[in-house]
């Protein structure tokens, strides 16, 4: 076997047969393969894509590059969540424990945030004593025990993954469709879930911009999970506007509390309880509790207590704050009819909520509070968002990023409300 | 300035612009560039190709990553050639001598073997005593003295090629007109010449096998000495059968004696005339000396003389031959029809007068004799083809690729010999 002829053969438009496949990413994993062969290779798959067998034995072949967990002999039935990353996204947090509190097991392995959609792992982080690594046995237990385990991914976990992961990022190969396809549905499936929800985002702060690339991700997805045994269905949601009041990490936290607790943004509310329906539905529980009653009776909310307490977090610690605070006031009357994702999350990581690069750490008091959401009147003068950030000398950098982010209309002008959900892949 | 910002902007089918190619090319020479980045654009370059601007700077920034020889200051007019590569294309050699004898000087720096088409340096270095390597003030006073030195090129020259040259045949990013251009076009400018002919081969046992791609490598290069002050022209010519009598090295060699001594195929006397005529065209020398008349009057086997004796060579010393030679005889009475470059290239290949792998070594004595080249009226059971080889194990493979690669019919049957020249580039 050659790199070269694999390399020429995607050039070419070719189709890489089964054995080439496995042999390309098992040689690059194991160092046999050069970084510059399979930058090339990747370019070239990003010029003429994987066919679906193709990317489905490519898939193969990632997950077989590490261990697949294995939980089939749980008391409970494994479901888990991927969001493909938004501004104020923290619907990880409020979500998992309500749906092991409708007796499903969550298995859900996280990320650390890179650039301006923040990571669940670091938002966690800002919990006192929380642990993000845990053992595969710990986490075994805390499924059997608690049904719930948010925690960073070993490095036993589709190495291959990492490995191209990086390489994407250094090659300009993120953008397409097979690669982040691959990427996500490796480690979900090497994380041994039966049953998987994707939330897609499309809009200015995801990674999609628009629906039909966001649809072909989504699709893309389905048929990878069904390729390999786990039952996958895929909402594309809307991310022009951040997902409720608060952009941060410990920001983020307490208003995941506060949605545990009854409470929260309704977007929040209800994105948290869709995705728990469609969850339960996906591993054969849509008949059992109902998300929406494990928030309103405090069952979630133990969970959440149990899952922070196992992995050494206090849940009743005082979150971190921010030193400094900026409050950005409205220039005018009227109703805010656009808050943009992109502008908030960029403002909210250059205070220091995010990370430029991998090795920097994150500022967990860090981000950006919201006082009024599109749709809400305002008034000239009354505050619009609080920034916060432990370096005054950020403050100019994040509100150039937000210059333009909001815009004010009459009132009485007409507005109509995005919806969250625009379209569900999968049966 | 990013790497990741100039794979992308060239992905995306945008134009580089000379800050961002002088950069690139710069930072990967320096090591500042990193082999997969590289190998990304490549594979970019390979799909989206480069404009005539684009192309123009990349060559500049490949000459600029090294020192560019001037021979300004010799009596002589500059002239060069180089040949896209062929089966049985020792044209350099008779050639050199010849246009040298005609008043201009050659500075030729030639490569050795990869693959099927063979190396102008391997075929000398079977002379005994012959160096490849001189240095520049060697070869600056044999161009005055005799006015030709063929030699390798000094690490001093186009440095950034040699290292994408490494890249891209690791990364099957070859074949990519504007790579290639460019890869032959910054080391023949650096090398000083003031005029260039290109001969460009078309056919089954040359790199190009199509006309018009070879017609667009050969415009491209055109412009691109154009631009750096180069005056260049092409040449497309046949390359469906091997050039004259012999493939090999030492045979190589004995054949380009013979031509000079004012004998040899036909063919090969035509194609040096032909070229050399238009190397002295292009160096402003077309109205002086003839070159048949230098093949002619022994003037170019003396300068041929002097040329390999100022390099160590000894022009009387026996030439190296093969321990053990194969015959094949014409299995039919009849026309040879055909007699197929690629067949007898990879023959000769595989006999050992070529290397499979850059630290290979070549035998100077293998090879292949033809006895009779397409349009010849040959006997059954009378030599077609003499091989030979230092390693009687060879033959075997070596008749195997021969397989097919020669076609005999009745010799009533029309035939039809394929024209030499088949277009020419330039003004």
């Amino acid at each position: 076997m050659n790199a070269v002829d694999v390399i020429r053969t995607k050039r070419d438009r070719g189709v890489l047969d089964d054995t080439h496949i496995d042999w390309v990413i098992d040689a690059y994993t194991g160092g046999l393969v050069a970084e510059e062969q399979m930058a090339a290779l990747l370019m070239a798959i990003y010029f003429n894509g994987l066919t679906p067998r193709e990317l489905a034995r490519w898939t193969t072949a990632m997950i077989a590059s590490g261990v697949r967990m294995d939980f089939t002999d749980l008391p409970r039935a494994t479901t888990d969540k991927h969001s493909t990353g938004g501004v104020g996204d923290k619907i990880t947090l409020p979500l998992t424990p309500t749906v092991a509190a409708c007796g499903a097991a969550v298995p859900q392995l996280s990320g650390r945030g890179l650039g301006h959609t923040g990571g669940t792992l670091d938002k966690l982080e800002s919990i006192r004593g929380w642990r993000a690594s845990i053992t595969p046995d710990e986490m075994h237990a805390q499924l059997r025990d608690i049904g719930a385990a948010i925690c960073a991914a070993g490095d036993g976990l589709a190495p291959a993954d990492r490995l191209l992961y990086a390489l994407r990022d250094v090659t300009a190969t993120v953008e397409s469709i097979p690669l982040i396809a691959s990427s996500i549905m490796s480690k979900k499936i090497a994380e041994g879930t039966s049953a998987l929800v994707l939330d897609v985002k499309v809009g200015t702060g995801a990674f999609m911009k628009d629906v039909a690339a966001a649809r072909e991700l989504a699709a893309t997805m389905v048929e990878l999970g069904a390729a390999h045994g786990v039952k996958t269905v895929a909402l594309l949601t809307e991310m022009n506007t951040p997902l409720g009041r608060t952009v941060g990490n410990a920001l983020e936290v307490a208003e995941s509390v506060d949605v545990l607790a009854g409470g929260g943004p309704s977007d929040v509310v209800e994105l948290t309880v869709t995705l728990a329906r469609e969850m339960l539905q996906a591993c054969g529980m849509g008949g059992g509790k109902d998300p929406a009653d494990a928030l309103r009776d405090g069952s979630a909310m133990d969970v959440w207590r149990q899952m922070i307490g196992a992995q050494g977090g206090d849940p009743d610690a005082p979150l971190p704050r921010s030193a400094h605070t900026h409050v950005v006031v409205a220039p005018s009357s009227g109703r805010l009819v656009r808050l943009d994702a992109l502008a908030v999350g960029v403002a909210s990581w250059r205070l220091g909520a995010g990370r430029a690069r991998k090795e920097d750490s994150v500022s967990f008091g860090a981000g950006i509070e919201m006082h009024a959401k599109p749709g809400d009147v305002v008034r000239a003068g009354e505050p619009l968002l609080s920034l916060h950030t432990d370096d005054e000398l950020r403050f100019a950098a994040a509100l150039e990023s937000l210059d333009g982010g909001y815009v004010i209309e009459p009132a009485d002008a007409p507005f109509q409300a995005a919806p969250q959900v625009i379209d569900r892949v999968g049966t």
